[in-house]
């Protein structure tokens, strides 16, 4: 019996193309399933100026809306980037992608979570616990395809992919740290880091 | 700190495969996702007759999920006519998709507005912003490609491409321009500016 | 601004795999949307013998899900038998394609109507109405391919297109005559069109 | 007509390409869908005590969450083994694959009814007959590429494909039979036998 399952490892989740499809599938769809949110109430608006003000009662959602958009972008590369310089895929790197992709299916949940109660503490925590939980599932794909050599040996990139994520991980959590003072203060924190690895590439002095 | 973030961005978001792929993906979803307004009220018809009159009922979500679903399927052909052009992508261009598809996602939510609201000037003109947010993250991706040189330079399609976007949301912003005269005029409008697009491939002076 | 549109349409929807992975995600998404009508009662079960019958009152549900999960398969197949023929994509194959998808979407919503009314005929008539479309749209794409010589002259394939297509229309079309006599009986003759279509590869006499 | 239909099947579903990418589709779609039953209650909590004690609330569903994307996952990967050692494909195996991700999709529904109701034994003999008939369709895959000769000859994984999938239907199975002493301790049996699957790779003894 032990034999049979390890043979059928040796077999598993070869195929990198195919964990790239499904990595882009569970992206699209959970970029598009945020949007969901967006509700405006189940009575229709009478006029305009009543419409725009339900549309301003949408705006936390919104922020929340773009602000998990965004981190989803940044997940999205990240992962490209680090699947991008592998030259094979084995069954363990299949398992710890599909670990990373389980904390993308539940960022829509802590994402409405935060929305939901943006005066709340705990929310920003939870929302950080999950990008959190991200940074740690790219760590496991690091550590491993560095263990199992599935990496191609001639990209330096390994090194600068680990630096990239321990900084990402350091300013979400210092963001994390800010919530102490105030749920508000914590949430401009994280869109603060957010906004600085969006526009990274586009800065003058060549961030 | 900053070297390792320049580094980063020379590895990230150079694969333009995964790009189209993730394009594709949002595009199958919201698609798919606008289907989810046409809805029949809880209370089953007891009579054809009845469920006639229920489904007549839902001929102003029909045709706003008619006209997105094309206005749709004319972003993505406009998408795929301008990736299909480029020889690779870049992180910044990477950005610009994510911010084209930002809008994709957020189009099933103004067209409920739309569907919901066509009495309002202001549902026709916050569904125009959406079609303008678009046509603004498209050219962005024109103006980010010619400056860093990611395109085919045999093509001669990127003066094209502006002149297809400039024309296109000029009829958009016209469109606009007549809900000033009244709510339905503007929707009208603008299904005929889309009629134009899908149309003008099969008109017999081969527009 | 004629010519513009003329020189745009001679670039735009040009390329086949981005076509065939729209497809493919629109079909994937639809076949997964129809399990939302699914849904046990809100309030829980306290028994197994309780649980029991809240699920075979489910069973209308359940067969339109399982007749319109084998409709999607069926078209999906056909789709791609007319599509992995062609050598080329224009844009008026794109928005042939983007028709046969639009009604493609269409069917979770026109199969919820049967599955909610299996005692009317106007029901029954609607579903039809939308297989009607669907196959109306691939007649549509056989047309344009043969006008534009998008097809792969060198296969035979065309005549048997079209033959497979117009046997499962009147297939579908005796079905929905049928229902005159009673809507139940109008949807077992779907169901048995259907079931004819996908034993058929198994049948002993080589069907 | 005969004929007709018989050419037809040999025409279709021959791509193995779209089929791959139509199972990658169903699996991202299905693994993202199981977290829309990870809902909060709708009055918002007022302090981080009370967002606890709402979150905690959502233990079981969140673990049947857990649960079923790691099940997605194992057939996900048992899915692609199997046609990974395909050459080619045919309109039969398209089918059975077909069955495949019907079941898939339905793995949500059989989720919620386990994550509501884990009190009753039925609800898991459901979630476990979904188990039964996606190992029945893979068992179907592998019968039919043996009869038509789609494998690759040179591949020696149909044996152990047999193998691993009778193994891990036993160990359901087994699962299914401890539920006749307590629901509870059946769901346990099946997580453990769950996590044995994907540990697996990662034990020393090299299983």
């Amino acid at each position: 019996m032990l034999t049979c399952v390890t043979e059928y490892n040796a077999l598993s989740g070869r195929s990198l193309e195919r964990v790239l499809v499904l990595v882009d599938g569970v992206f699209a769809i959970v970029m598009t399933l945020l949007v969901l949110d967006l509700r405006l109430p189940q009575a229709h608006a009478a006029t305009s100026h009543e419409l725009w003000s339900q549309l301003t009662d949408l705006a936390p959602q919104f922020g929340a809306y773009a602000l998990s958009f965004s981190m989803l972008g940044t997940f999205w590369l990240a992962e490209h980037s680090l699947l991008g310089h592998m030259r094979t895929s084995d069954r363990t790197l299949a398992w710890t992608v599909l670990t990373f992709l389980f904390f993308v299916t539940t960022l829509p949940f802590t994402a409405s979570v935060l929305a939901d109660h943006t005066h709340l503490r705990l929310a920003v925590w939870i929302y950080w616990a999950n990008l959190l939980m991200l940074g740690i599932a790219l760590g496991w794909q690091l550590v491993h395809a560095a263990r199992a050599e599935l990496g191609d040996p001639a990209a330096p990139a390994v090194r600068l992919l680990w630096r990239r994520l321990l900084l990402a991980q350091t300013l979400y959590a210092a963001g994390a740290l800010v919530t102490i003072i105030s749920p508000v203060a914590g949430i401009i924190a994280l869109a603060v880091c957010q906004l600085f690895f969006m526009i990274s590439p586009r800065l003058p002095w060549a961030v």
